[in-house]
Order: structure tokens, then C-alpha cells, then sequence
């Protein structure tokens, strides 16, 4: 492994992996296919977005053949909109025609679409397959730890799945530099996220590292996905099928993925969303009368990360409202949220009024 | 529970379940998920067919209601073309809509379709609910133990799909008494198939008992089913993933799964195209030089249940052997085959040269 990799191992017992974040780790794929065991006599499908597949596809290919491996390409349009059922039939299809037997190994080359898309046709291609991950966003950071992989349903985001644990993820610093700065800025809000539900002091660091994290900096950001990683793998090993813990994981994404949904998928991204959802969150922790610190402190963070923290006005709050509802994280009908309770930590509550929830959404409009 | 009724239990660890066999089981419903505390205040999804709809769906549906349980029918059209991504995106749809959270059930209420398809549903709607079984067919004792679910690709049968157990199976045997008697010989095969690769002795009894078993006599069918489940769930607690043993299984599958897909999924049923591959693979057991006899006593067995042992003279040796090459049981390339050793035990042969298969496909065509 080239100098100054870090690797983080993701603990869950048979299901554990590790997490390689570098520089130059694409060159090396194929050396670390063989150390891990994948065999050389079963196809590989190879998926990636017609964003990235010009960028890193051949690198990759490239990789993998010179250690024996053959590699299928399937490319599917970049965008949420990918993540479906038709866009799986056809990786099914892919799958089939490349010959992929229950030995084959299904590789994720791209953001966090492609990851739970790709990450789902290895959960189910054969009830089950070999999963690889080498994300190239920022974002992508949270959907490589934890094995949540899913498609979203013309009703709801991310209802057909399941968890399905890779083999190892390869994260390669190198593909982050074309990432387009929106796309920066948004991965970097989920990024903050794990620090503000778990570590204060990775969110302090963070604020004082904006800059050079912005600018794409290796080392800062090196040690920041692997500490963004390392607070998910710690929330997930503790509680994989989410019965529990993991909850706190959707900080500020109740808000969030309602906003997606309402805006459209694609308006607003991931990230963007669920800054504004952090900001809401932070605002109900006031409300619940922990310290007004708490919201004013969510609020400079994400703007200083050039975060939006308003709701687009054209956005209505009875369709916000109403798609709240649909998210799955209302159990038998109360509304439940994941709460600060400083910097650094939350709580679970179950017993959020809507009204309350209404009110935010209302303060959070742009212009208030 | 009524007297008479059977009670198995598949053991697979924490994922270990009941079956209930007998009559009137259905009445009981509503006792029995609360017996299993299946949560009364999260909605439930009742999945079945067209043709089962109006036969049972009421009476389910007023014995879960009577013990508190609110429940939504989704109707799918009959037949295996509704095991489809489409279809699931269906029913996805409708399980949002009637509100099913994390702590809800979906049930299959009918034969082996219904089964396979709401129990992918099960596992996936949310990354996976409770799921229950109420089979209607004799066929679907089959897809009662195991876990496995899945839904069709153009290109391939049961290639999309997850392991997930039920929380148990209720099988009333009052249902299969509408079931037409081409469904009732095709079901029968199966459970003959699960005698011929593990234990002569019921292989013995089906011969023996093959009029009462036709003429869907309540005792004979429920020993029949018990012992058909038994064999089933002591192999796959041997080996719930499929990794070896579980495997031996598919004995007579890897001809019939080809001949259902080159006829059109739907002119041959499962069973009869099984019962015809059984005939293929004790044919191969005699190439590989075990007693005449096998081939024989399988084709004459068949005969008795009134099952096709001959593959219909329109469907084309060449597709016949392509559509193998498709199908999972192919690992790296080589043919691999459950061969029978006796009537009663089976050995997997992963040596098989395809030009046996050739010959033996060409042999049982009609007229040979
Ligand atoms: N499974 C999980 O636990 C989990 C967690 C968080 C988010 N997610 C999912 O992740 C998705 C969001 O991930 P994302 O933000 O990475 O989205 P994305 O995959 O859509 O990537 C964002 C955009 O950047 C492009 N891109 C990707 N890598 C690039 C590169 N290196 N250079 C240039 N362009 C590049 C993509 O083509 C796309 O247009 C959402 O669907 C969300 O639901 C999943
Ligand atoms: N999951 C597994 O382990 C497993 C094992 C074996 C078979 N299968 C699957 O099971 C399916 C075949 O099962 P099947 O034979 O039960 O098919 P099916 O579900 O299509 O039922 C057969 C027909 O009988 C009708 N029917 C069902 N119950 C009836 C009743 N009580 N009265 C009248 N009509 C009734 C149905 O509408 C259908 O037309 C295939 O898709 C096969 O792949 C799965
Ligand atoms: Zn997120
Ligand atoms: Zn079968």
C-alpha cells in the first residue's frame, strides 16, 4: 500500500472489512483484488455513471486485468434518478450477459448513487454476490460504511433494499479532485455531520480546517473522511440493522430527504438538503430548551462551508409536511427525530409535535 | 390449535420458525399472529392472486380483523409472469400507501408466486419486515422452507432475490381443495422429489399412497406435506446459504428450469417440467453407471402421479441447452448436475460432460 494510506477496519464481526483512503490506490487494484481473495476466473461488472466512467473506468479496468480479472462495464446516466428498479433490471441484464456466476464480484465505481444502485444488484443478483466500493465523492463517504444499499420507489427514497456489507472499500483521494465544488461543499456537509452527532472536537477541527478542506487538500481531507468514516463504523458496529443506535446516524435527514423529495430529486443535493435539516434539527433542540448555541453554531458552520441553511422558497410546507410522513423514520405514527443536545452529541426523541416541526419548516423559509 | 394439526420447525438459529399444517388454520389467523406477537398497531400487507383472491382473501382478512389487525389485499395477476420487478415496484407502492412501517408484516397468501414475490417484498420494503406464509398450493411446500424469495429477469428465473425466513407458515389444507387437479399432480412432484433425494422410504409411501394423495385426502396430504417440508428443512439447516449441501436440492431442476424458460414460462408448470428433469437426471445417473433401475422407478412414479416424463417436441435441443447455460447452477464454467445414486440419495457431479446432457435432452424427447 502506497505511503500514507489509511485504513480503517469496519467492525461487524464475520461482516467486517476495511477501508483503504489514499492517494494512487486505483493503480493498485488489482494487487489488493488478489490479497482479498477475489477470484480471477469469475467475471466482474463493473458499474459506474456516465459522469465518471471518462474519468477513472479505464484506470480501473486496467488495474483489475493486469491482475488477471475480467471486467464488464455497465454505465448507467449520473443522477438520482438512476437509483430504480428499470436501472437495476438492466444491471441485472448486464450481470447475466457478462456471465457473472455466484463467485463474481459487482464494483461500484462512482458517488453514493452508484454505490447503493451497484450495492444493490450484489445484495440480490443471485440473492447475494461479492460487493467492492471505490467511491468518488466526498458524500460517498457515508454510503461506503454500514452496507445500506437501495433503490427509491416513484413514493419514497431508499424503501426497496438492503444491507449488504462489501468486501473492502478503496477510497482514492485522486478521483475527489474533479469532483465539481457543489458537489464538494455538499459531501462535506455530511462529513460535518458525524462530528456534530458523536465527536465535538472532529467538528472543531473541522471549522478550523475549512479551507484547506475546501481546497481539497490530501492530507486534511485523508484524515477527514477517515475520521467521518470512523464515527460511522463505530455507530454502525454497534447496531447494524438499525434497531436502535444507528438512528442517530439521520441527523438532520428527516427535514432533508422531505425537501428532496418535495424539490425534486436533483434541485437540491443530498447534502444541501440535509444541512438545511441539520439547521431544523438544531432549532428543535432549542425548542426542546437545550442552549440557542447549539443552532447558532450549526448555522455559521454550514454557511462558512458556503451551505445553504434555508428552505428554496418555492418549496410548500404542507407537501414538506406530507412527505414527512411517507419517510420511514415515523414509527406506528409518531413522529420521531434525531435531536442535538450540544456539539457533539444527540438523542433520539419520539415525541416531537408536528406542530413544532411546522413551525421550523416555516422559520427555516428563505428570507426569514 | 385444532386437533390434527401438524407442527414442524425449521431450525435455523435466531431465523428459526414454525409450520403449522392442517385444517381450518386459516380461522385461527388472528390467535396465531398475536401468539407470535406480530404488533396489532403496524399495518399489514395481504399479497395473493387473482384466482386465490376471491377464494380465501376474505376469510384471512376477517380473522386478522377480529384480533385487531388492520390489513390491505394487493391482488396480483395469476400465474409466474408476476414475479417480476414491475410488479414488486406494484406492491412497494402499496405497502407505502397503506402506511406498513419497520414492525409490519407482509403475507403471501397463495402458491409458490405469490410466495416468492411477497416474500421479496418482505425483504427488501425497508430493507426487510416480518413475513408470513399461507400456501394454497402443494407446490408451495417447497417455497415454505428455505427463505428463499425472488422475482424473474427477462433472461433468467429467480435471479433477482434475498434469503429471508418467515416468521412462520400457516398451511390449511382446506385450501388445496380448490386447486385444479393439473396444479395438484405438478405439486406432488416436488414432494416426490424431495422422497428421491433423501429418503427412499417416503418415495416408498408416495407409491404406495399415490391414489389418496390425488384424491387430496386430508390425511395423507398432511403427513405428505410434513414429511415433504421435514426432508426439505433438515437440509437447509445443514446449509442455509446454499454453500454445498443445500444445493442437492435443485435435482431435476437444472433440465426443468430450462425447459420452463424455453417453452415460455407458463405452458409447462414448475412441476411437470421437474418431474421431467428427474426423469433427465436419473437417465445421467445410469451414464454414470449406477443400476437401471433408478431411471425406471422414477419414470414409472411420475408416471403414476399422471406427470409428463417426456419433453414436448416443439421445444428446440439447442435453446434447451443455451437456457442451461443461463441458469445459476453453473459455477466457473462447468456443468454441474444432481445426480441420483439410488432412489432415496443424490450426489452433486460438478463433471458433467455437456455432450451427455445433449444426448439425454434428445432422448426424452416425445415419441422416444
Ligand atoms: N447507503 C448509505 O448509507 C447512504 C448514505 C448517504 C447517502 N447515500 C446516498 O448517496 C447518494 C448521494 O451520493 P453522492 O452525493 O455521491 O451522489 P452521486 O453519486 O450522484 O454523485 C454526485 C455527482 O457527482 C458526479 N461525480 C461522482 N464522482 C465524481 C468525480 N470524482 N468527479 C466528477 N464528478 C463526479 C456524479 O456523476 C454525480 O453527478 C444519494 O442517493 C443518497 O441516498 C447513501
Ligand atoms: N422459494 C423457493 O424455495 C421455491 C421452491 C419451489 C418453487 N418456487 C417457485 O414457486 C412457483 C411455483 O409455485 P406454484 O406451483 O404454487 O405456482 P402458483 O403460485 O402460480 O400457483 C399455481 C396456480 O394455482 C392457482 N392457485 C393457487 N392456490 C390455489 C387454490 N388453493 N385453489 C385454486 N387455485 C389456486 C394460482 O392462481 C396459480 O394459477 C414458481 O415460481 C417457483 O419458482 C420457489
Ligand atoms: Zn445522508
Ligand atoms: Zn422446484
Amino acid at each position: 500500500m502506497a505511503a500514507g494510506t489509511r485504513e480503517l477496519k469496519v467492525e461487524l464481526g464475520e461482516r467486517s472489512y476495511p477501508i483503504y483512503i489514499g492517494s494512487g490506490l486505483i493503480e493498485q487494484a488489482g494487487e489488493i483484488f488478489n490479497r482479498h481473495g477475489l477470484p480471477v476466473k469469475s467475471p466482474i461488472l463493473l458499474v459506474t455513471d456516465s459522469s465518471v466512467v471518462d474519468l477513472y473506468a479505464e484506470k480501473v479496468e486496467a488495474a483489475l486485468a493486469s491482475a488477471g480479472y475480467s471486467v464488464t462495464t455497465a454505465v448507467v446516466p449520473s443522477g438520482e434518478a438512476s437509483k430504480c428498479l428499470e436501472v437495476l433490471d438492466e444491471l441485472v441484464g448486464a450481470a447475466l450477459e457478462a456471465g457473472l456466476d455466484r463467485k463474481s464480484t459487482v464494483i461500484a465505481l462512482g458517488g453514493g448513487v452508484v454505490g447503493d444502485l451497484a450495492g444493490f444488484v450484489a445484495a440480490s443478483y443471485m440473492r447475494g454476490v461479492r460487493f467492492v466500493q471505490i467511491p468518488t465523492t466526498i458524500q460517498a463517504h457515508d454510503s461506503s460504511v454500514g452496507g445500506k444499499v437501495a433503490v427509491n420507489h416513484r413514493l419514497a427514497k431508499n424503501i426497496i433494499g438492503a444491507f449488504h456489507q462489501p468486501e473492502f472499500v478503496l477510497y482514492d483521494l485522486d478521483t475527489i479532485l474533479s469532483l465539481p465544488m457543489r458537489e464538494v461543499r455538499a459531501g462535506l456537509s455530511e462529513l460535518v455531520k458525524q462530528g456534530l452527532l458523536w465527536d465535538g472536537d472532529f467538528v472543531h477541527w473541522c471549522d478550523e480546517h475549512a479551507e484547506r478542506l475546501l481546497a481539497l487538500d490530501p492530507d486534511a481531507l485523508g484524515y477527514a473522511l477517515y475520521e467521518g468514516c470512523n464515527i460511522k463504523a463505530i455507530v454502525v458496529s454497534k447496531d447494524e440493522r438499525e434497531n436502535d443506535l444507528r438512528a442517530i446516524l439521520n441527523l438532520g435527514h428527516t427535514i432533508g430527504h422531505a425537501l428532496e423529495a418535495v424539490a425534486g430529486y436533483g434541485e437540491l443535493l443530498h447534502g444541501e438538503a440535509i444541512a438545511i435539516g441539520m439547521v431544523g434539527a438544531a432549532r428543535l433542540a432549542v425548542k426542546f430548551g437545550y442552549e440557542e448555541r447549539i443552532a447558532q453554531e450549526t448555522e455559521r458552520l454550514h454557511l462558512k462551508f458556503g451551505l445553504p441553511v434555508r428552505i428554496p422558497s418555492h418549496l410548500d410546507t404542507d407537501e414538506i409536511m406530507s412527505a414527512m410522513m411517507h419517510d420511514k423514520k415515523f414509527s406506528e405514527g409518531k413522529m420521531v427525530f434525531v435531536v442535538p443536545t450540544a456539539i457533539g452529541s444527540v438523542e433520539i426523541r419520539n415525541d416531537v409535535p408536528s406542530s413544532w416541526v411546522r413551525e421550523i419548516v416555516d422559520g427555516l423559509r428563505e428570507g426569514n
